[in-house]
């Protein structure tokens, strides 16, 4: 058996990368031998997250480029977005793979970027190497890549629930309404009031109504999915809803033609034959059956001549760490399902 | 002080019931002289609704409309659909104003009421005389009206987030979604395995989709509140929310015109300034805010060209008893607010 | 009708000051007429609170004891401890009486106070006047009380629960044992990690073990209300539960003599006979029954020779604003029951 | 690499049965090549949990032993009480190791199991080959059994979380005081009103005080684990979280001499060093951080001389499904963590 490749998990102390680890942990190819975090002393990783007792002995460590390159093959970075693109040139100048977490390297288009986030980008050379890391629409290319974008939770679901509708020209482009809703986890770990249990539990709220971050890089991956020419556009509305965990997506699309509820779904599942974490499903999805899996559910109605279509998935796994040792997986060469089942 | 009015509460032992009855307990005009329901024995009120102890000594009976007609003046029916229309005639045979909680005479189209219900409707007469329990819409209408059609909690939601718009008619009248999700408590007191805890805990879910209920009820209130003409046409999507309580409706609809969003607002402001219980508020709504309250809050926003309503109430009050109370308040001559704030 | 007494609320921000204004709001004999917080700006009640838009008009101000005795007969104090006992000297200076809220006159001893709360309390005039805020065993001293300390949640329930056997002697006053949950409400308003919604959402924990602040009020109230002798000497463990509202405390008691359930019961029901808030059932309670009400539901078992009271209440109106607005309608001679029902 | 094993799961339909096929399914020595439940069509495992969809291609049958035994070496019965002793004999006849997860071979006093199960037991000789299947206690026992009942949820908490103090001979025997919560899912998957979201969501209750059936077990096996001699006793109150999953135990007892915490916690240390799922931890519990685990997490406190031993798991994992193949690891001689971490 071949030694384990070495990662590392940079920026540790986050929900996306207690998940990340845990999963690393079943991984029988890879050793994370590195975490970093900026808090002050060098907390063991189980003092962060005590659910990882006994499941790993490491000491949460300052960054520092060479000592990760020194010991890790791939660096996952699980850092506020212009944080990852202020590490990332410094690990891929010493050889370091990159899969990055934020939403620094999704947009294609640098002035998009600062549009939407307020900052000018600092490594235009990155975002131009980046690969999307959304192995349904572009497992081919992720296998070559030393720098992957993984996707934005709310993105995934959104994405795979339009995609094969937007590649085979069956709706309108603009105006495709994403009513998503997601698990309180998305927001993060950072305390705010917004988050705190009595303000969000026993309540559902929208938030960002039209505002949101996730706007751009929908309509640029199902662009590119729809194979260019003219633009997708959204309107995206996100709602916080009283769980842990899952996004679900519902979208509405004004079809081209006459819509046949039976061909879509079989639509759905051809176009996702080849991809062993999309379940196109008959029934109605619930987050539940998703929950703390790689899978995303989707199905699809027609309801008044109008194309609904249902996708659900863990954001935590499938919209953050289980999508990113997916990638990590297409790149090792291992099969694309190692320690995601 | 005048002698308090009696009412009774057909069918006592569900959740809207059981707040009718605090409400009712809060009300200075009105005591609770009646409580039926189909259990065998004759139980406290008490025993079927724990919090009510001390608060009410009243035992549920059988129903039997003579005895109901001896101490009340007003029924309260929170029965299920056919049952409702199979007793109200004899309640109103005997001088009792009804106010029913259920769906049997909110269609006016007795065909529609078949189609969606699957049952022909056995009091037509009835439902010639019902009038729509919705006081922001039919505040005129109400206080002579002997026979009541409470809202639905979805539609009410759904009509008092449009009406302005359709009133005004500033959307397209069809194609009009409506994004709904809402608290279990609005899938009643029967357990299921769909609201069994460890089932809709931690999970968001649709359901129905394109075939709830709901939608015919939205689809002609809008449309009498529109002034007739086209029909308008709504596409209901329903999600299960982990919580208690509350309704969120997220309404999209495309414009007729370019619409300015503080305008939009206003329009909100006056068109409800003479309607105590719907606060058009700035924010985007929480469910929480108006979580155990007889209010509707309701916000306006344009995104990308669509105008995108939220709305959202408490099931149970505003969407069942609150309203009833209201509709009884106007009946009774009482003040709209009376043992509602 | 009399001009109603004019009420302030100091520290309006919190969970306990929004319930209670939403009380007051019923009171058909007062009139909230002042709310203070310490915000730079003077946001309006309902800009903190959106759940009270449309129900009251009133801005925050910043506390100035003068302004508040020009308008308000009473004050009632949300403050944090050490906040309470700098300002209740200034308002009882002039002429207002005080409800406090915080456990700064909780405990008759101030070295009992500095012990368990790491402060010299700088108010023992006002320590030594303050009546302990619990109708149920104080209610004969709080119509003259000038300051009243209105008692801890779990403290309500852990006394209501214990002190008919305490005061009839039937059980050892030392090791008694009191395991209490709560709502996470109780934590307050301040996000912090372990009120932050995806750490305690779907979590049970205990903390503060043997070191809650509760434990010293708890002995105290008991061993007066056990006629002073030997000291109750309790053993308290706290836990958070996932929930809004609500306070179980499971209470395990050596009885001295043999108990016999019933009686036990019976004397439940003759002890509280007087008292409208608590119920003595039969039934295993739920805090779920006596949620958003002022009612301390409690039963008693014997199990294998030992007692095991159940009782339970919600923390922030029975165990917060619901008894404060209690107190206040017996200093003002008011039915105890006004806007509680 | 060897063959796998067969093993069947008998009364697939439950959550503990879905949790295991879930472990299984990550295990490299074993195959689940039989589902059996009572329903009467043979749904697929998917249509029954659909979760499980593209994880296993198995469609349920009729349970008939002929047939389990002709593809499993092993069967899991996750069956209710009676019904596991009314198809073990069948099954061990034909050669079929048997982990029972129901009660049926838990108490090795048949008289008891009559007592408490109301139910005579008609397999004397099951009960007498049983070993009882907690590793952290029995571990020699395990490989060589044919028949392994598998411990309650709340049984296995406590029991680790006493054991220590009780083999030391550290504390009194009787009165020990077990106060447990627990989430909904340990009320297995039938609808009830007890567990009907509504219902239960945002309360908290206790349930079967004084009366719960995991209280023979506890005394049995801690009186076995402490050598014999005086018989413990333990006053058992179970509570109702709403949450789905986790059991908290926090317990009471009374120590013989005088307890030192820090000795108390290195006691803990040593008695489960190598116990790799039980960790003895400094800081308070929480269930969220074992839950989805096979973790028993636990501490120690002296509180005004008493010893409080807070200990917690997942109650379908180490409470259920992962106990079962903790000991099917056991008996197969594959590593006692195999497709646990």
């Amino acid at each position: 058996m071949a030694e384990p490749v070495g990662v590392a998990v940079v920026g540790a102390s986050g929900y996306a990368a207690r998940e990340l680890i845990q999963i690393l942990l079943k991984h029988p190819d890879v050793r994370v031998t590195v975490a970093t975090s900026r808090q002050d002393e060098s907390p063991r990783l189980d003092a962060i997250h005590p659910s990882l007792a006994r499941r790993i002995d490491l000491a949460c460590e300052p960054f520092d480029a060479d000592r990760v390159a020194e010991r890790a093959q791939y660096a996952f970075l699980a850092l506020p977005h212009t944080a990852s693109m202020a590490v990332t040139p410094s690990l891929r100048d010493r050889g370091v793979k990159v899969v990055d977490l934020s939403a620094d390297y999704r947009l294609s288009d640098a002035q998009v970027y600062e549009d939407w986030y307020g900052h000018a980008h600092t490594d235009p050379e990155g975002l131009q190497a980046a690969v999307y890391g959304l192995p349904e629409l572009f497992r081919e290319q992720i296998p070559a890549a030393s720098l992957i974008a993984n996707p934005g939770c709310y993105t995934s679901a959104s994405i795979l629930g339009l995609a094969p509708l937007i590649a085979e020209g069956l709706i309108e482009r603009t105006g495709v309404i994403i009513d998503a809703k997601s698990g309180v986890s998305g927001a993060g770990r950072s305390p705010k009031l917004g988050t705190h249990f009595p303000e969000c539990n026993e309540s559902l709220s929208a938030y960002n109504v039209g505002r949101h971050r996730h706007t751009p890089e929908i309509d640029q991956i199902l662009t590119t999915a729809g194979g260019g020419g003219e633009p997708v556009e959204v309107i995206f509305t996100p709602h916080l809803v009283p769980m842990d965990r899952g996004i679900f997506a519902t979208i509405y699309a004004r079809p081209v033609g006459t819509p046949v509820e039976h061909d879509l779904l079989e639509l759905y599942r051809s176009f996702y034959a080849d991809s062993p974490f999309v379940r196109a499903i008959n029934h109605l999805p619930a987050t539940k059956d998703s929950a703390y899996t790689n899978f995303c559910d989707i199905t699809v109605r027609v309801v008044r001549g109008r194309i609904v279509v249902l996708a659900c998935l863990d954001n935590l796994i499938k919209g953050a760490a289980g999508v990113a040792v997916q990638n990590l997986n297409l790149m090792l060469g291992a099969p694309e399902t190692t320690a995601l089942f």
